[in-house]
Parts: C-alpha cells; sequence; structure tokens
C-alpha cells in the first residue's frame, strides 16, 4: 500500500528514504466495510481522508432523501467542510465499497510539518490540483444538461458508472434515476446505429 | 489596501513587520477597469487573482450564449484551472466593476516561499478555506431547487444580487432572467403579506 502512495506522490515530490519512513511510521493506513458511515450530519470531527482503495460517498438527507453529491475513489481527498469550519457537519460520508484509506487528524498535522517540513509544499500542491478539479466539476455541473453530464463522467470517471448504485449516481448527476435509465438507453441505441 | 489586506491575513497568521514589508515590496496591487477580461478561452496564464476590491466574473461561452459560473469579491482568491493544469483556458475571467487585484504569477511562488517561508502555510490555510466554501456552493447547487439557491445567496453573499447584472446572476444560479424575476416578485409579495 506504502509502494502505491508514494508513487502517486512523487507526480508532486521525490520524497527522501527518510521522509518515506516517517509516513510509514505515522501507521495512517485504516481498513472500513462497505457501508461504514464514518461521518453523520450533527458530528463534529478532525478527520481528513485519502482513498488509497475503494470509493467514499458524500450525502445530505434532505426531507428523508438521500442526495449524493461526491464521490471519491483511489488517490482522491476529502476534508469534510466540519474539519475546516469546526461546526457540526452538514452531510454524511460513507463507504460505497470496502475501502483503504489514510485517516488525518488536523491535529496531528503541526507534529507532521515538524517532522516533515517538505510535507506542507505536498499539501499545497494537492490543494492546488483539488481546487482546479472542483472548479471543473462545479462548471460542469453548471453548464452542461443532464445527458452531456453522463457523458462527461463516462469519459472523466469511466469506472465510477460501473462501481456504484446506479440511484446514487442518478442523484449526483441530479436527475432521477428514470431519467437515467433513459440517457442511458438513448446511448446505447446511438451506439448501436 | 495593504492595511486592509494585513487585517484579512491576520485571520490565519500574525504576520511580521518584515514580512508585512516583503510583502509590501513585491507590488502586487494592480487596478483594472470594468469590463476588462482577465483572461480568455483558448489562452494559456500563469496569473491567479486575490480581490481587494471590485468583482470577478468566470464564464463559458457555450454556443455563443455567456454561461456565468462563479463570482468573486473582496478577499475571495481565483486560481484559474489553466493555470494548475498548464492547459489552455476554458473560460472566461472578466472585471464586473472596477477593480484592485493582487496578481500573483505561479512562477514567482519560489522566490516568494523562499524570502517568507511562512507563506506557504498561509496559501495552505487559505486553501483550505477555500476548498471548504467550493464544497458548500457545489453541494448548495446540487440540492437546492433555484428558489433556495437565490434565497441562500441572499443570506451567504446580501451584496452580490445588487452588484451583478440581473442576467448574470441568473445564469449563475442556472436559471434564465425570466425565472429569477419571477422568484424575486414571489419573494417581494411574501415579504409583503
Amino acid at each position: 500500500m506504502a509502494t502505491e502512495l508514494f508513487a502517486f506522490l512523487a507526480q508532486y515530490l521525490t520524497l527522501s528514504d527518510e521522509e518515506k519512513r516517517t509516513i510509514i511510521d505515522l501507521d495512517i493506513f485504516h481498513s472500513f466495510k462497505k457501508g461504514a458511515i464514518l461521518l453523520s450530519e450533527g458530528e463534529r470531527s478532525e478527520a481528513e481522508y485519502f482513498v488509497m482503495r475503494g470509493c467514499l460517498r458524500r450525502y445530505y438527507v434532505i426531507d428523508g432523501e438521500e442526495k449524493t453529491t461526491a464521490f471519491y475513489t483511489e488517490f482522491e481527498s476529502l476534508s469534510p467542510q466540519c474539519v475546516i469550519t469546526k461546526e457540526p457537519s452538514k452531510y454524511y460520508v460513507a463507504c460505497v465499497e470496502d475501502s483503504t484509506l489514510i485517516v488525518s487528524k488536523v491535529s496531528m498535522e503541526a507534529e507532521i510539518f515538524e517532522k516533515f517540513p517538505r510535507f506542507q509544499r505536498l499539501c499545497l500542491l494537492l490543494s492546488e490540483d483539488l481546487l482546479a478539479k472542483n472548479q471543473a466539476t462545479l462548471d460542469d455541473f453548471k453548464t452542461s444538461s443532464p445527458e452531456q453530464r453522463y457523458l462527461n463522467l463516462l469519459r472523466a470517471r469511466p469506472d465510477l458508472a460501473q462501481r456504484v448504485p446506479q440511484h446514487q449516481l442518478a442523484s449526483y448527476l441530479g436527475i432521477t434515476p428514470q431519467s437515467l435509465s433513459r440517457i442511458r438507453k438513448r446511448i446505447a441505441e446511438e451506439v448501436k446505429a
């Protein structure tokens, strides 16, 4: 698992053996079962997540109905809003699959930055990437029709449509499961034609 | 202008006089006229913006029509996606009002980090805040009706509805100007009743 992490991080920074050892010593990998709820509405939390394997889902419960707003898969990170604002969470985070995650606590940050000063640079580079990605996600949602959104998703994250339940995917795309089913049928017919 | 900036940054870090002088020496404040286009579709750029006074708008031109996806006002920052990805921009950035901005170039970063090492910490704290804010914006857009979105905007950014043209605001909310006008009328009637 550590090897995969270092391969990913090498895109941003070349880590020394000592830095790698520091990371391994932190004992950051944790496994969770499919369905596990990591954060609930109303809860306070200090935990941030980075997906090594598996899939997380961020969702709200509004008038008794789940509204999925994001999925996180391999090498994606989630800093819940409530961790930054220090207020109770407005949403839930749950595992869509059995998942192995890096769990880090905000209170560990200072210690890590001290042991491993370049970690701050790494976090900044990761944050910048994430900001660019979030801009693209929001803009895609605002400027595309539901069918385009689904096609964009198939292009950008082809695995996701296979990995998550269709009703969660529909909610994520801002449409009903019936609409998603119609869109899929239409696309399948166009491919055949 | 520098005084306002330091007051804002004091929320995150207490700056020493020397650090403040380093920032002032960078000559980072720039003024732009209403309507100025800072970034165009297809352009490459290294420039990131922080609004001291005024308002920026991020928009796409799709089939000849402008689609506004974000506004940036006082103490908000915009790192265009193309700066991070190093690809041509997919969108435009323009001044909605006469604006005073901090313009920083990615290539200046290394120099600033060297002169002022805690700047990295500051950037990270600002990024984290921005990520939390972006999550909230995306989730609000995904989980709210157009009328709720407008009410949320009035609550969260009361000045915006007064500062930007109504057709841009409608586009930002993902509705037609006619729908926005109907929503405003309905709300005004409810307030009266």
